[in-house]
């Protein structure tokens, strides 16, 4: 969040108004997202208080929301009003922040520290953590369905392309490889792969699904797909890096904890890793050029991220 | 699986054709149900092996594929071809594979043994076992929104309704008011409602989705609804009655697993809790009766369930 949050305020003048259109747009939009997620997390006679708790801990605590926002920002930078795609976007952190709650469980990581204050599964335990996570993944699928504002086709074509993203070819196998392979060790290509499934599919899927709300032909989509892949491998290449340099403190969640299974950083080495975190960005930063926008918000929001990631903050 | 089987075998003559309806229409339609659900597990490149192992243990196990099978014998009593809504019955029976994934963790129920067999996290461990649920409950969403089959707006509407019976009005909250509620001690509504959103959600959404691919009027839907739901408070009454009577040969998992939580037994005793299910069933029945179906397919298999599950096998 310190990121947005930081660019944002050197973008304000002293009357509070907006001087500059990037920063801006990022904090209006970040707020948009974070009133609709407060929304949907409903608690109905029909819902147990408990697990709607452990809902609303896990998402409404401080998240950068960059899954939203890429949506909402390739919208922008097409000249469409990203409302229609906000419930998109906010299922996409729905998905996110259940992923978090899981990768976390003492069966998978056996992280102590989310986001500045306890995991999940300390607060609440390992099985009311696992539920309310299933009811957030669960749940991106009902606000998709139900987006009236788009045509039910394209609704359809998001649910297939969310499930696909989330599945075997995506999340869920990431996060099993990661738990299987990289303790054995992983070669580059491997590990390529599982910043992929991991990170880069939803990131993918959030400016794909940015640009079919906003008609683009398949061949600029396809763009848009290469330069969310190459941010998702400098995302979770930069994820890694920090695991082994940082403490808690910083980082808002457990130090070392990924270090058994950080592979990357081992076997490649810091500096191998730093250069191709940059060269990923540079590679994104050629793709975006191709698109021939001018001063993109997606490129100042990548940007911003990363610019605080290099400092060492966490990117999720 | 055996009631299934058993009226199929007493249905067919000497040289194996079908000489009633009833049981040879199941029996088709469980078959290819279970031929599509094998379909459905891809183990393709991108697919982490050994989760893709895991989703195929779970789900090829023996089970009577009861919510595909309300789905299907629905649009068959209604004079329609079942075929359109194959995938998603198959939808369904991926829901409920992963929830009793899910159920079985140490974190929840802590059952050892599943369908005759080892409980997936026993033969996986956790962390595979509770990727694999994910994987599972989350493909059944891409299942509904590529059914080709299917207008897009049904399957928007299917895929909200799914949304809404597994998470926090349904699956979710049942299984957490089930962990949380039980062990306290429940008064007769609040076990009505565990069952409910435990069960009946799903029997509601399988014989409500057939009734909406064949057409039926909103009046009729309800009435289907009713049935469903009284058929799920039935099932569930029978699963608890006989987790308390029975031993792990004859059910296929674990006994005494539930009795800690099964407070329904204990408090309202078993005489009253039999009382209770042949009540419900009764009821179920005189729904059926209001929509004026002759020798109708549903009731003949809801009533081919109960009777082999009141002499001791287990519903799920």
């Amino acid at each position: 969040m310190a990121a947005i949050v930081d660019i944002v305020t050197v973008a304000e003048n002293e009357n509070g108004t907006q001087s500059r259109a990037v920063p801006a747009s990022v904090r209006l939009w970040r707020d948009r997202i974070d009133t609709r997620l407060g929304q949907l997390i409903r608690a109905d006679e029909q819902a147990c208080p408990t697990l709607v708790e452990a809902m609303r801990y896990s998402l409404m605590s401080r998240g950068k929301r960059v899954r939203p926002l890429l949506a909402v920002l390739t919208a922008l930078d097409f000249g469409r009003d990203p409302q229609r795609l906000l419930d998109f976007g906010c299922a996409l952190e729905l998905v996110h922040c259940a992923s978090l709650m899981l990768d976390d469980l003492p069966c998978m990581d056996n992280a102590r520290m989310r986001r500045g204050k306890p995991a999940a599964h300390i607060q609440f335990g390992e099985a009311t953590t696992t539920l309310a996570a299933i009811a957030l993944l669960n749940q991106a699928y009902g606000v998709i369905a139900n987006s009236d504002a788009l045509a039910e086709a394209i609704r359809c074509r998001l649910v297939a392309q969310l499930s696909e993203a989330v599945g075997t070819a995506g999340l869920v196998s990431g996060q099993s490889r990661d738990l299987v392979e990289r303790k054995r060790g992983v070669d580059s290509a491997g590990l390529r792969r599982i910043n992929q499934q991991k990170t880069g599919v939803l990131f993918e899927l959030a400016v794909v699904g940015g640009g079919t709300i906003a008609d683009l032909p398949e061949a600029r989509l396809k763009i848009l797909n290469d330069f969310a892949g190459h941010v998702g491998q400098a995302f979770q290449s930069a994820d890694d890096l920090l695991d082994c340099q940082q403490h808690c403190g910083t980082t808002g969640k457990d130090s070392g904890v990924d270090v058994e299974k950080a592979g990357s950083v081992h076997q490649l080495g810091e500096d191998t890793l730093r250069e191709r975190l940059i060269g990923e960005l540079d590679a994104a930063d050629a793709q975006l050029d191709a698109l021939g926008i001018d001063d993109s918000l997606l490129k100042n929001f990548v940007l911003s991220l990363f610019r605080r990631l290099l400092q060492g903050s966490r990117p999720q």
